[in-house]
C-alpha cells in the first residue's frame, strides 16, 4: 500500500469577530431571554423565526454605519445569480415577512424574536461580527399608544430580568421635533441635496453623551479632530443654526411634562414640530396612567438613534449604574438598546404606507450588564453526581447506579475515561461534581456503596490538620446499601444546601 | 423640489429552500427541544454554542452526499481573502472547537447543542436549506460504554418527548463489522483506489429499506434504473460478492444476542470483525444492565450511517409508526436522527487521534412526528384577552385594564388600531382571544367593565335561534365593577377550562 502523502493540517480557530459561548453564558442568557419573552408574552406579542438569509434587495441597507453602504453585510450569490445577505438586524426581515404575508396576518400585528444577526464590520473589544438581538415589533399601527407600550415593555423586561428602577432609564424623543428644528435652521430635511447634511446633523447629535457640547457644536460646524488626530468632517452649520440646535437638545429638564414645555417654544411653529408634540403629549399621558412616572421613561431631545428609517417616536434603554470604562474610569454602562417608529419600511415592498414601531435588545450585552451588577442569575443547573469507575468489568453496576440517579431526576455521570482513582477524583472537582459515588471491591462484597461529598469535604480539608483524619473522616462520606443510593446522595445534596 | 423617479420595488419572497416559523411551531419545537435538553443535562451534557460560520478548511467536507464534493456548502471570502463557511451539521465545529480548547477541557467532554444548520442543496417537499439539529457528543473516551449511554440518551429523549415505547427503535451497527465482511469479499477499505468502492458498497447498503434487497444487489453489481429510467452506476461487484454482502445485511434476527451469533461467523475471521463483535457485545451487555431491552435498540447490520468518517460503532433512531407516505400509502415514519463514533475528526487538527463519538437529532423532522402523533404538545400559552377601545379618548384606560390583567400574569393588548366595535370583535375572534374586556359611555359612567366570554358566547349561539337573545344572553357575559377585573376575568377563564 503506497503511503499517503502528508498533508497540511488545517488550523483550529474561528474566523475573527466570532467566538463560542459556554455552558454558564448559555445558560444565562437562556434564561434572560426566556424572560424577556414571557413579559412580551404578556403584552400580547407571538414569537416568530425568520431564516438567516434573506435575498439582498428585500433586506436592503439600513445599517446604522451608512458611512461605509457597501460594507456592513456579509453577501453570497445564489447558484441561480441572485444575491442573498445574512441578515444583519431583525427588523428588515419583518419588513419582508409582513409584506409577503400582509392579507393573512390579523393586524395590528405584534410579534417578537430573538436571535443571531450578522455584521460585516471591523470587530474590537466586546464588538463581535455575530451577535444575538430580541426584538419586539408592532405593525399596522399608527397609534402612538404602540410606542408607549414598546417603552412599558421594555422597562417591565429591564426588572423582570433584575435591573430595578434606579438602575436604568427609559429615554423618548420623536424625530418630527429634530426634524422641525432642522427646518427652523433651515435645513429642509427632504430638499434635494440636504438629506446628507440632515444625518450629518442627526449623527453629530447622537454623540452628545459621548463628546459633550463642545465636540457636537464642532461636529455641527466645521468639524473635530480627536485625541488620536483624526479630523471628523463637519456639518459646515453656521453659528446661529448651531445655536438653535443645541438649545433644543439641551432643552431636557426633570420631569416630561416640563421638558415638553421647554421644547414647545422651539418646535411648535411647523406642522411637523406640532404632530411631533402632540404625539409626545399623548404618550406622556399614557405613560403616567400605566404607573410609568419620569424616573423610569424621559423625556430627552438629545435621543436620535442612529438608523435613518425613523420616522417618528425614538427610545432608548440606558443603563445608568457605573461600571469601569475603556479607560478604568467609572462611567454609566449606558444604552442597552432601542427603538422607534418605521412607518415607510414595508412600503419598500408594498407600495403603501404601513405603519410599524418596534424595540430592540442587544442581548450579549444586557448580559454583560446582569453580569456586572451580580444578577445574571447563578445557574440553577447543578454539576452532575459522578459514579467512579473502580473496576472496568463492572462498568454495568456503575452505569446502573447513575441511571437510578437520573430516573430521580438528578444529573449523573459515569465516568467514561480510562483513568484511575486519582484523575477520577481530579476529573469530578474539575467538573464541579457536588459528590461521586464509589464502589471498590469491598463495598461491592458488602452490598454497600459510599457517596464522598465533595463540597463538606473541602470544607473540611480546610479544618483537618491531620491527613489521615480527613482520608478517614466519617463527616465527608458515607457508606450506605445500594438499595439507598438516591436516598443518601439527596441528603448529601441536601446538606450542601443548608 | 425634483420628483424622484419611481425606483422598483423589491419583491416580499425569500430565497427557495428557506421558510418562516410561525408562533405554534417554534412553541413545540422549543418545548421539544428544552425536553431533549434536560433529558441530556441529566447525563451530564453541557450546553455549548458555535458561530454559524467557521473558516472552510477547519470545517471540511464531511458532507452524506460526496457524491458533489463540491457543493453542499454555503461559502463566502471574508474580507482578507480567507474562506469561510456556514456550519452544515454541529460535529465539524464541534471537532474545531475541541482542538482549539484540548488541554483547558475536562475530558472525557460531554457537550450538546442545539442550532440551526445550512446546506446548499436542491430543496424539495419538506426539505430545506436552513434546518434545526440538536447534537450530542462524547470526546476524549474510546470506551463503547459512550456509544451505548448515546443510545440510551436518544431512547430516553424521545420517550420524554412522548414518543412511547413501541413507537420508534434504535437500530445499532458497527463500521467494523461492515469493514471486515468488504475484507472478505476482497475489497480492502484502506487500499488505493478502493475506497470509492467501499464508498458505493456502504450507499448501496444504506438504500436497503427503500430498495429492498434486489434493488441493493442491482447497486452493488451492475447498477439500477429507477422507475423514472435514471441509471445508477453499480460497485460492479462479482456475484459471490454481493452474495457474502447481503448475507451479512440481512443475518439480523429477533434479540440483540442472537443477532449476534448470527453476524459472528461471518465478520470473525479478521481482526477487524472480531473487533466490532467484541464491541457490540459490551453495548449489548451494558444496555441489557441498564433495561435498554431489544425492543429498544436492536443490532440491525444493514445499518450503515452515510457520513465518511464513522470508525466504529454507527446508530439511527427509526420512528416504528406508520405514516401517509409520498404516494398515499402508509410506510413507516422512519429515520428522524443517528450517529455514530467517529475517532478521526480532532486529529485532523491535532495529529493525535481523540476518540469521540456522538447522536444528533433532526429537529424539524422530529417535530413533525410529534404533530403526527397528536403529540406536539398543544399550547401551553393562551392566547390574550383583548381589551376593546370604545372610546380613544380613554385609551389611558383601557390600557390601564390591560396592564391590571398583565400584572395578574394574564396576557392581554389593548386594540392598538383605529377600527370600530365590529372589526375589533373580528381582530379578537381571529386572535383566539378568550374573552375581550368593554367599557362603553354607559359602563363608564357605572364604574364597570363587561367582560365578553368569547369561548362559552359561540357554544351557546349554536343553541340560540333568536338573535336578539344571544346579543342579550346573560351567560356569555358579565358586568362587574372595575375593581374587580382581573377576579371577573379569572373566572371566566377557569370556566372556559371545565
Amino acid at each position: 500500500m503506497a503511503k499517503k502523502a502528508k498533508s497540511a493540517r488545517p488550523k483550529a480557530r474561528l474566523p475573527k469577530g466570532l467566538r463560542d459561548v459556554g455552558a454558564e453564558e448559555l445558560r444565562g442568557v437562556d434564561a434572560m431571554v426566556g424572560a424577556i419573552g414571557r413579559v412580551s408574552e404578556t403584552y400580547g406579542f407571538e414569537p416568530l423565526e425568520t431564516p438567516a438569509f434573506e435575498y439582498s434587495d428585500a433586506l436592503g441597507k439600513f445599517l446604522p454605519d451608512a458611512d461605509r453602504p457597501n460594507a456592513g453585510v456579509f453577501s453570497l450569490e445564489d447558484d441561480d445569480g441572485q444575491w442573498m445577505s445574512l441578515r444583519y438586524d431583525l427588523t428588515a426581515p419583518l419588513a419582508r415577512y409582513v409584506a409577503a404575508n400582509y392579507d393573512a396576518l390579523t393586524k395590528p400585528f405584534r410579534r417578537y424574536q430573538t436571535g443571531v444577526v450578522w455584521r460585516n464590520e471591523k470587530p474590537g473589544p466586546g464588538r463581535y461580527r455575530e451577535f444575538r438581538q430580541f426584538d419586539a415589533d408592532t405593525v399596522g399601527t399608527a397609534s402612538v399608544a404602540a410606542d408607549a407600550e414598546l417603552c412599558m415593555l421594555a422597562a417591565d423586561a429591564l426588572e423582570e430580568i433584575g435591573i430595578g428602577a434606579g438602575d436604568y432609564v427609559i429615554r423618548l424623543n420623536n424625530r418630527k421635533l429634530l426634524d422641525a428644528v432642522l427646518q427652523r435652521a433651515g435645513i429642509d430635511p427632504l430638499g434635494d441635496g440636504e438629506q446628507a447634511k440632515r444625518l450629518t446633523v442627526l449623527r453629530a447629535i447622537d454623540k452628545l453623551e459621548r463628546l459633550g457640547t463642545q465636540g457636537v457644536e464642532l461636529l455641527l460646524g466645521p468639524g473635530r479632530k480627536d485625541a488620536s488626530g483624526d479630523f471628523t468632517k463637519g456639518a459646515g452649520l453656521a453659528p446661529d443654526q448651531i445655536e438653535l440646535i443645541m438649545g433644543f437638545v439641551n432643552a431636557g429638564s426633570d420631569g416630561r411634562g416640563k421638558t415638553l414645555a421647554a421644547l414647545a417654544p422651539l418646535v411648535e411653529q411647523s406642522e411637523t414640530g406640532r404632530e411631533g408634540l402632540e404625539e409626545l403629549g399623548q404618550m406622556d399621558g399614557l405613560l403616567s396612567a400605566a404607573g410609568f412616572a419620569s424616573e423610569r421613561v424621559v423625556i430627552d431631545p438629545a435621543i436620535v438613534r442612529g438608523l435613518d428609517y425613523y420616522t417618528g417616536p425614538v427610545f432608548e434603554a440606558e443603563l445608568t449604574f457605573e461600571t469601569a470604562g475603556e479607560d478604568g474610569a467609572r462611567t454609566q454602562f449606558g444604552s442597552v438598546g432601542g427603538g422607534g417608529r418605521y412607518d415607510g419600511l414595508v412600503e419598500r415592498f408594498k407600495g403603501v404606507k404601513v405603519p410599524a414601531t418596534g424595540y430592540s435588545f442587544g442581548v450579549s450585552r444586557l448580559y454583560a450588564a446582569l453580569s456586572e451588577l451580580g444578577r445574571a442569575g447563578a445557574s440553577a443547573v447543578l454539576a452532575p453526581v459522578i459514579v467512579l469507575v473502580m473496576d472496568r468489568e463492572h462498568l454495568a453496576v456503575y452505569q446502573r447506579f447513575a441511571m437510578e440517579l437520573r430516573a430521580a431526576g438528578l444529573r449523573a455521570e459515569m465516568y467514561l475515561g480510562e483513568s484511575g482513582m486519582r484523575a477520577q477524583m481530579k476529573y469530578a472537582d474539575k467538573r464541579g461534581a457536588p459528590c461521586v459515588v464509589i464502589q471498590g471491591e469491598e463495598e461491592r462484597a458488602r452490598g454497600e456503596v459510599t457517596i464522598k461529598d465533595l463540597v463538606e469535604g473541602t470544607r473540611l480539608s480546610g479544618e483537618i490538620e491531620d491527613n489521615t483524619e480527613w482520608r478517614e473522616g466519617g463527616r465527608a462520606q458515607i457508606a450506605v446499601p445500594e438499595a439507598q443510593l438516591v436516598e443518601a446522595v439527596r441528603e448529601v445534596l441536601a446538606g450542601q444546601r443548608n
